[in-house]
């Protein structure tokens, strides 16, 4: 088992990663005497497959707790499911020395963490991240939180938790396009700080796609890494935080026009990396050899690298601009002057559209 | 105008008292370089009386702005009025760089706190008070929050205001009754900490309910005083905060037990200060006579000593029970050796019923 402590002040934790870890809450539970209860928050998906295991250690180790399971999917990051989420936690007895674990992929952890950041002002929470995807990005860092109607994660809460727990099993169950999508966030990390996490997954993407456990193993710690190195120099997203948004600018654009329904995230986000890696090339020097590199890397994983249907990019531009991180004024990108290098950039409106229209 | 400073750690700012506060953003707004938007956040009671200052201040300063009016009442603590401000924050644009206004008493103050907190995962937010209960208790110290069907603030979070304006004009159109309610915390904060507010109102009791402003604007001050210091030595209340619970144990079991309607929360307070005195003077060897001298302040201040109707001590005693502030195991109770001297302190039911019956 590998243990990176988070080391953010008032908020120190570990991200746990290894084989086993569900059914070891002696390992990522508080000391059990100031633990009332444990409210396991998942999905009806996930549920089925890894609460059970949670739930049996739990018992016996006499740790009162109970089991509340939301419909799966980004419609489960709502007002009226948060509702019922904190109905449980009253039927259950919740008191300020419960806590909360969320068991499940990304919106698991943000609907669960931001319940736990506001009942009672504020549970103490594990998360249990059962996607790659959720293990590599959402699950660290604190950001919590549901979507409105009129858009994604517009409300939130930074929460951060007292545990993270990275079960590599649960891997095991989670269907291939899921795991595709999880290495799109591997590969952005490979971008934006560390290249030789590229080098490593160009040498065995057909192991890390089988679901090979030690070359999982090692590019989850190697990505954890990097988002704690980042999140811990700036937990408020102020600043230096922003990289970690590399090919999200179009990427969310291209999710949130198309419904989220075409796209996974981090299909849409492989497919924003392209243009953030373009973008690059013609702005910032880097090297075209570098972007192709990197656009080859994706394709090998199974992800897409241009849009799959047809895209309006005048409507892509709005969507994007609409976006909460775009602040009043130009379009922000965070681009790569080398591999390794990446920088929060304000980028002209016609420079954005061209490289949206090479591709269309 | 008086200025006192709250000096929490990372959220220093300033509680400004005076008169004609409303029409002075320049006082308690941050930069105005740094404020895309003003959201007011009102209730249909007090925003056709007090927003419209602030609105023509707001538009003479050239800073776009927007008022929000929720129902009057408890009822807007909810869910679902909740999502209605963030839909209205979403209409009116509101960015990382807008700041939210909270005009009225403690349930706007609540609320659009809450809403503050969590919209784009916080926004800066200006308390500006209108009644007294929420100038001297709940607009300092960063609790904020909204209520479930099954029980009152068990949802919230701790977010501290960038400013506190205390504008007195606002006392002059407060219902005598509500005068009356907030003089019941002011009451407390004599028992708990500074005996000398005690003297204070009893020599002037019929000033300060004729809405006196220097008398107000002295009590409201050295009440605040009092609340900061305890807040600022224990924000996330794990201990001295729990002083300003005094009278809360029993005042918030009557006023759930009675649906809410038949008390406001000081007038409660009053009743469940009484029983703390008795409690004090049974188990705290707290004089008798300084009990009785603080009940016949609370009377002259209008205010109940005695429930108006009879009560049921032992759904009391279990309504008591279930609030989110007593752990598992015995109800505690703040309780006072001597006027000034408060301290949280376990009591025994059979103790904290007779209190109940010899009063029913």
């Amino acid at each position: 088992m590998q243990r990176i402590p988070i080391p953010i002040p008032g908020h120190e934790h570990d991200v746990l990663i290894g084989r086993g870890l569900l059914g070891r809450p002696d390992l990522w539970l508080p000391p059990s005497e100031t633990v009332t209860h444990v409210a396991l928050v998942t999905d009806e998906r996930v549920g089925p497959i890894h609460a059970t295991a949670i739930e049996q250690a739990l018992k016996a180790a006499g740790v009162p707790h109970s089991t509340i399971t939301v419909p799966e999917g980004e419609c489960s990051k709502s007002l009226p499911v948060l509702g019922s989420v904190y109905s449980r936690f009253v039927a259950a007895g919740l008191d300020r020395q419960a806590v909360v674990a969320a068991v499940g992929g990304g919106v698991v952890g943000d609907l669960a963490g931001f319940a736990a950041a506001t009942y009672l002002r504020g549970l103490r929470l594990i998360q249990i991240p059962t996607t790659l995807l959720a293990q590599v990005d959402s699950s660290v860092g604190g950001k919590t939180g549901i979507d409105l109607e009129e858009g994604k994660n517009l409300v939130g809460a930074f929460h951060q938790p007292t545990a993270v727990a990275v079960d590599l099993d649960t891997l095991r169950t989670l269907p291939h396009r899921q795991l595709q999508s999880g290495l799109a966030e591997v590969v952005k990390y490979g971008v934006i700080a560390d290249p030789t996490i590229l080098s490593t997954l160009e040498a065995g993407v057909d192991t890390a796609l089988s679901g090979d456990a030690a070359l999982l193993a090692d590019l989850v710690a190697r990505s954890i890494r990097i988002k704690a190195e980042v999140v811990v120099g700036d937990e408020r997203e102020s600043g230096r935080r922003a990289i970690l948004n590399f090919g999200h600018t179009f990427g969310h654009a291209l999710e949130s026009t198309t419904g989220y329904r075409t796209y996974l995230h981090g299909e849409a986000i492989s497919v924003g990396m392209v243009y953030a890696l373009r973008l690059s090339s013609n702005l910032m020097a880097f090297e075209v050899a570098d972007a192709l590199r990197v656009t080859r890397l994706l394709a090998a994983c199974g992800l897409p690298i241009a849009p799959r249907e047809p895209i309006d990019p005048d409507g892509l531009m709005m969507t994007a601009r609409a976006d909460k991180k775009t602040l009043s004024g130009h379009l922000r990108f965070v681009l790569v002057r080398a591999l390794g290098e990446a920088e929060l950039v304000p980028v002209k409106d016609d420079d954005a559209r061209r490289v949206l229209e090479a591709t269309t």
